[in-house]
């Protein structure tokens, strides 16, 4: 908490009122009850309680909002595969009227399809198409959005994937983070020849990151994507060029793919319904974050919970996120996620909202978010709730009262 | 269809250009493209192509709009327990933390806490805590709300409870049919008297019927709640004021709950995990709607699904609510309940949608609603999708463009 004197007007902004959900300990939330939250130059300049401000609100800042409900840091969405063209409603809605994946796939459907549509698309319509999910996220609260490629599978298309994920944050004012996933998919024209794939993602690369495309990089290992050989190629090209790694790991079967990822000092594994207790130990020794992806679980009516009572044990930080993506995780709010994370894996609110904010941008590995402390940026949602755990309790609504990012007024909703 | 001859500002408003979902017929969507509806004194006066509408539509009706994606029927949520005091989400965390249901009994928790909050709120508040919860379910699509008591469990606060349900419809504008389920839980002052609490019950309903605030009559039929026989005397009170009867039946148990209703000629039998064949048989004979409540499925983490092939099988319409209430659905969105009943119950995407209109507004003996057809209210929303699977499909965001109840724009966003 800042304790230097206060004088008039040294803040851009000032809300008084509300209660805060700092985070800013291992445990607990945090709370300060009638709080001041005070920023300037897009950070926290200033926390705690209102009665302690020592001087009219007014006189020390340009804009200070009388607020109430609760402030938490602004949420951090870490795995994302938002930037896509069409939707999979259609393939939804075979699935539930009976169909096979085989009649699916022969009738177009599957991650071709959006592969194809994503192809098709210029960057103009892929924009176009992208925003609403983004800005859908942004007022339920995410300030921070990972976004991944992953449905271009060739160069030009994870090119226009990235650049339009830029053009999401630089039009919307959220900060995202990009993720190279050229290895998510085998593309159709390298059918049988997954080596040869593998050495043109890792010839990409450099490329893309010459272009500042590439904030980290990903793979899908399993045994529908690729192995954990191909896997450790792409993971050493990233290290190459001093790119941190993730992995979508041991979501429906074991490769030691969380294990794979921790060996390489990666930001996280994600899904890790199977992970053995030995991948859970070197999560914990690399610090690298379990990403839980509850919404993947839902859609799919998986069964195999991820090894939760060991990330705890192990003290293995657990993130929560949307997963947002046509196939299997429709997935639209943050707050859904977090309510999914409760109902299926049985986490407290309390460690959904951590996983939505400080792990989870530990998981991107950005230290500066995630908190609400003097230094962080001031990115922070207030919220129309008696108490943080309504975040996980609701399902639907509009909660989020006002978004702030790198102190800006993104969302600002009346009752 | 309407095939009069048309004629220059013969309508109230016209929208033209989205694709409708009129549901009027036994199976499918009941497509029209690019289509043209218009309205006139709250209710549908032409539905067809645009291109058959032969005159420019500006000559046709003041209001013009030009729309795209889709149309459906307003949603009607035909089970909800929406007016209430307080929330139960640190009940929600207790649990989650591990407290058992006696722990959390004893920390003030469950139904007993929302008679008690609902009991110390007067009307003005009662009403401004209610209020956002249903603006939600109509941001979200809803055009009429069944809203029930059963929080108040004596006759000034059951009174209290509906006399605010029916404030909500007046403040929004949405159809209100209210549901006097005094018969909802024993309230303390009657532990052990059982019997009389339902005498008592019985005794109010004809003065509150008298007040215009009934327009239904429920119970919960359960092992934790009441006997079929304490039902049946509280639908024998409704028969005799010519109320027609809906029950909470076979949520926990099978105590023959919907074959009871069905015998009263029931509208709905609500619930229904463990309705058996022999009730099924009795709800369809005597045309019981058998309501889905996938939201207290979803939260309670249940298993037992309803006999949904028997349902079709025998013809019986299968609707879809919210059931919003604090204790095992806190939901805000059909969308989201129609979510839910095809992740857990596999419903297609189009039995969801006929369950959240047509099948719901049967629920509530309403004939006029739930289709789009000349003559029907002109209660509908025109939503940002390329098809109607899309309402099942995504979780979150907000996908209504524009709600309209009774001819009048209740909601209208822009991206
Ligand atoms: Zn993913
Ligand atoms: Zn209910």
């Amino acid at each position: 908490m800042s304790t230097a004197p206060l004088s008039a007007g040294r803040y851009d902004g000032l809300i008084v009122g509300a209660s805060l959900a700092t985070l800013d300990a291992a445990q607990g939330y945090g709370e300060i009850a009638d709080a001041a939250l005070a920023w300037r130059d897009g950070r926290i300049a200033h926390i705690g309680p209102r009665s302690a401000l020592g001087a009219d609100p007014a006189s020390l800042a340009a804009t200070v909002i009388e607020a109430d409900g609760w402030i938490t840091p602004g949420l951090v969405d870490c795995h994302t595969h938002l930037v896509f063209a069409g939707d999979r409603a259609r393939e939804f809605e075979l699935r539930l009227q009976g169909a096979s994946y085989e009649e699916i796939a022969r009738a177009g459907g599957g991650i071709v399809s959006s592969v194809r549509a994503t192809r098709a698309a210029d960057e103009a319509e892929l924009l176009r198409q992208s925003l609403p999910r983004a800005r859908a996220l942004l007022a339920d609260g995410a300030t921070t959005l990972e976004i991944k490629s992953g449905y271009g599978l060739d160069f030009d298309n994870e090119r226009k994937m990235l650049r339009v994920a830029r053009a999401v944050g630089d039009t919307l004012g959220v900060q995202v983070r990009t993720t190279y996933l050229a290895a998510h998919a085998l593309p159709p024209e390298y059918a049988g020849r997954a080596d040869d794939y593998i050495d043109a993602v890792c010839e990409w690369m450099p490329r893309l990151h010459a272009e500042g495309l590439i904030d980290a990089v990903d793979a899908f290992c399993e045994g529908i994507g690729f192995s954990p050989e191909q896997t450790r190629r792409v993971f050493e090209a990233a290290r190459a060029l001093g790119l941190p790694v993730k992995l979508h790991a041991d979501q429906l079967s074991d490769l030691g793919g969380a294990a794979l990822a921790a060996s390489f000092d990666g930001l996280s594994a994600d899904h890790v319904e199977h992970t053995s207790l030995d991948s859970v130990r070197a999560m914990a020794a690399h610090g690298t974050v379990a990403v839980l992806l509850p919404g993947a679980f839902h859609v799919l009516r998986e069964t195999k919970l991820p090894p939760l009572d060991a990330f705890r044990e192990h003290g293995v930080a657990m993130a929560v996120a949307t997963d947002c993506n046509p196939g299997t995780s429709p997935l639209l709010s943050m707050r859904q996620a977090m309510q999914l994370s409760c109902t299926h894996f049985r986490l407290t609110p309390e460690e959904a909202l951590r996983g939505a904010t400080v792990h989870a941008a530990r998981a991107l590995g950005l230290a500066d978010r995630g908190v609400l402390r003097v230094g962080a940026r001031a990115d922070f949602v207030q919220w129309r709730i008696g108490h943080p755990s309504e975040l996980c309790y609701w399902l639907g609504g509009g909660l989020a009262q006002r978004v702030f990012a790198g102190g800006r007024l993104l969302v600002d909703t009346v009752d």
